[in-house]
């Protein structure tokens, strides 16, 4: 693992820093961080795996578990769960299928799952949960949101805010768009580290459950669910080559990062800011193309 | 199994049989067969596992395959590995990406990587060297094509003559339309029993190698790669949901077959005629949405 | 013309109204009304020709004349003017071709255009210039803005929050979102009889002159060209069926109104409620292609 | 005139020579030629007026002319009358609209308005028919198709298969695309002057009449309405700024050639071979935007 960070200090090619958020166009190009967390809660870590960073769009995952939690299948209903061959805010797509998001990790789907959480609370409320689910999952109280994050999103976000009054144009949202929006800018905004991101990650990898507290976090079928969609779509217009290259469900965010997940084996987070045309981590799925490749982890074959 | 062969002959609910190709309206809906081998070399069967049905689009499986093995990640320059989020033989996604095609298992790609196999051959020889390596692979040699079924697919393959034509007017194909075409009609053309299908499959399940004679087929590499293909493009516009269902790479056909793989432990294959609304057998996929959740073979988990 | 207006309120197909703006599905479907006003200011009116109705997108016409007047031709780096093919509120076109809209008279590119009259003014005072516009131009000042349609577009028109947002985020609107959106909302909910629009549309029909008091609203060279863009552009995804049939440049809007032109010879105002599937006055079209075939009006030949 | 065309052969503008079929690649990028016929029959004429060229698209508005003789109005149940939006031989719209083409100006119109010319006849035949409908109108018996580009272009016209194979797979086509194809190809090789093009367009300016013999070619409705096609979509993407800046109805090819119609004055060719971005002749569209505005030709007003 260090051998792997140590690798990826070194290369020159670290892809560019998302810009189109302001505060996150800030970020440490030279930052790379790792985390793995086994069955047996063992941790190992290299590099700024202690750094917190802007998850952005890896709180997908955990807000469509939250989803599924509270309105269980009915969240089938306004979105949809295949890959959407598209660049990751295209609105094309969202006519073309009448405001139905094609699947919960494109951020058109992000949106409409925040609605669904939203459902008749407020927006504080809403956010609060999702937070402390997060911490939950991490066992982790001091996560937070970075507001100058959520800040800069909801000053810049026209294409989100774009996006979310064209489905509900089509009646896709129940709550006001300002509402969803802004509890939407928020959980994207949440800091963590690796470490935080692994820990959160770990009912993905064991069948739904926590394996510390042997708590079930969600079904052991739904777990699987929501780790084949993290293979499908996770990686937006780049899940196709995460999966060859990698072979592993993942969730990247536009901050850096990317959670993978070992199924049975391991909860794994990784940061590195620079991203690929697709806007995903370039370092940081080369790492995990590296990782998964020496532990012979690839759900696809030895 | 033969469990859920009976349950599969009892459902009312049977999809329809594809009408686009003449010969293929011909096929019986009451069919089902299974078949299932797993790293030993033992046979499971249940059904109509020994009757010949058109293969379609699984052959893509084996010509990528062959293409890889001919010309290796040169193959990457004609064809992408990304899912396509529109429906099977939809022109809209040729035109936007330049005649690239987004991925082999769509008719596009998949004629792209036919004149990959086919360059510098008469379209005979191209033909025999597929139909050799079915015959290798699943260790039978009276494995043909169904010259009627190729004969009906030329005739009315206006939609596939129209991908080629569009292809080779961005230079992407090197042979005339005509030889590539005539090779790909034909190996589509290709019929085989569930048993002689799962045969076929073994070497992806067991890292590139025939288990029984231990044979290299292709690198370990290369076969979870193709797996990955399977699993994000294998099911057209449905690949979301049989990866959400069944949780294993899988490759459909409009004749009704499903080969899925399950990495280190099994090949399978399945067949019944009717087809879903996104074109993907329906009780294929149904019998190994409840053979995977049994076994627990799901590559996403327990 | 009491002929054809006859005809008109005894045909029993009427089309739909409206429904998409809750106080416009208030409309009177039997309404009908005609007015024409010739080069020496004779009016001839028929029916309900006086009137008021929302006058919608007819209001574009004079947004781009104004504009024109204001910033010249530097108005066509931000919107284009091709037909555009596709329905009247699509945001396909839009992301395609990178935010800029195809023409004037789409409801994305009238929104770029209403930016560009707003440019550095408060909203209070871009409304005020465009309604004394109306006025000057149909010699009436007691036009006024509908506010309850106002309110109702503002509150209902998710579709054209999303187009503005998605143009801002490709920097194509100067001001804030809000700003230009107020605007537009209340100037499409301006209220003219038939009369008081054939009256505003004069100086189209007599080479940008007003014939009353001679004066020049626009160079001849800019008449033509902003009729140009009605006849290709004027009736949303109709416009060429509009062409021809009936033959003259023309502007619909969805309260049910059509300003025609006839070049150098009259210009015509008709209003129905009632909307064919492409958006357009059912009866208004027709009127208008009884009224030019009985008159030799087309400017395609006698 | 002579000073237009003096004017255009001195400037160093010219837009590039179509290279997509090899032949027209070959044409002489100085040539111009301008040829205007009046209802009195009168000929002005400069340049290379009596050059033939590939007239190309333009015989789209003859074989229209044809096929709405033949088989009137139910030519619109295959073929629309709205403006493209999209680039002359794209096939995205024709999959969204199930394989009618938008209108017979593009490529894949006039493919489906050959294939009702030919219908139960012999290719050789239709082909016979056009040629000879050409001729009576041009009063030139002297009129052929040049064979070198016919061949050129059917050895490289893969885009123009694609379009013809995919309408094929929707049922818009009648006939075997082979047949079709091998007319379209044909008619779109005549070769013609400007002064033979004039000639032959005469009936479009004058009410369906040839104004020498007097006798009508079609109904003066019907001529209207293919004026107003022309003006609408006779410039594929180009046509709004046609009709922006010339105001006259007019069809280009990509020979170099514009055919445009003042209704009630004139007949006017114009041949240039450099193309601008459109596709539509440079200097040719320039040479007919001086030509309107100094005879106040404009369909839009003075």
């Amino acid at each position: 693992m260090s051998e792997i960070a140590e690798e990826m200090r070194r290369r020159p090619d670290r892809g560019e820093v998302a810009t189109y958020i302001p505060e996150l166009a800030r970020a440490d190009r030279q930052a790379f961080g790792l985390a793995v967390i086994d069955a047996d809660g063992n941790l190992a870590a290299a590099g700024d795996s202690e750094t917190p960073f802007s998850v952005q769009s890896i709180t997908k995952v955990f807000t469509l578990t939250l989803a599924l939690g509270k309105i269980g299948d009915r969240l089938w209903q306004r979105v949809g769960r295949e890959p959407s061959g598209n660049p990751f805010n295209s609105i094309v797509q969202l006519e073309l299928e009448k405001g139905v998001p094609r699947n919960p990790f494109i951020n058109a789907g992000a949106i409409a799952v925040t609605d669904a959480i939203l459902s008749g609370h407020e927006p504080r409320e809403a956010l609060g949960e999702i937070l402390r689910f997060l911490q939950f999952l991490a066992e982790d109280s001091t996560i937070t949101i970075d507001e100058r994050v959520a800040a800069s999103e909801k000053r810049t976000g026209f294409r989100n805010v774009a996006l979310a009054n064209f489905m509900k144009s089509y009646g896709v949202l129940d709550n006001p768009v300002d509402y969803t929006l802004g509890v939407y800018f928020h959980h994207c905004a949440v800091a963590m580290s690796c470490r935080q991101l692994a820990m959160a990650g770990r009912f993905l990898a064991h069948s739904g459950r926590n394996p510390s507290t042997g708590l079930l976090v969600i079904s052991p079928e739904r777990a699987r669910r929501i780790n084949a969609i993290m293979l499908t779509c996770g990686h937006y217009d780049g899940s196709g080559d995460f999966a060859y290259r990698v072979g592993l469900p993942g969730k990247s965010g536009v901050g850096g990062g990317i959670l993978a997940i070992a199924p049975g084996t391991a909860s794994i987070a990784v940061w590195s800011p620079g991203l690929d045309a697709a806007g995903n981590s370039h370092l940081g799925r080369l790492a995990l193309e590296r990782l998964t490749k020496r532990m012979g982890w690839s759900i696809f074959g030895e």
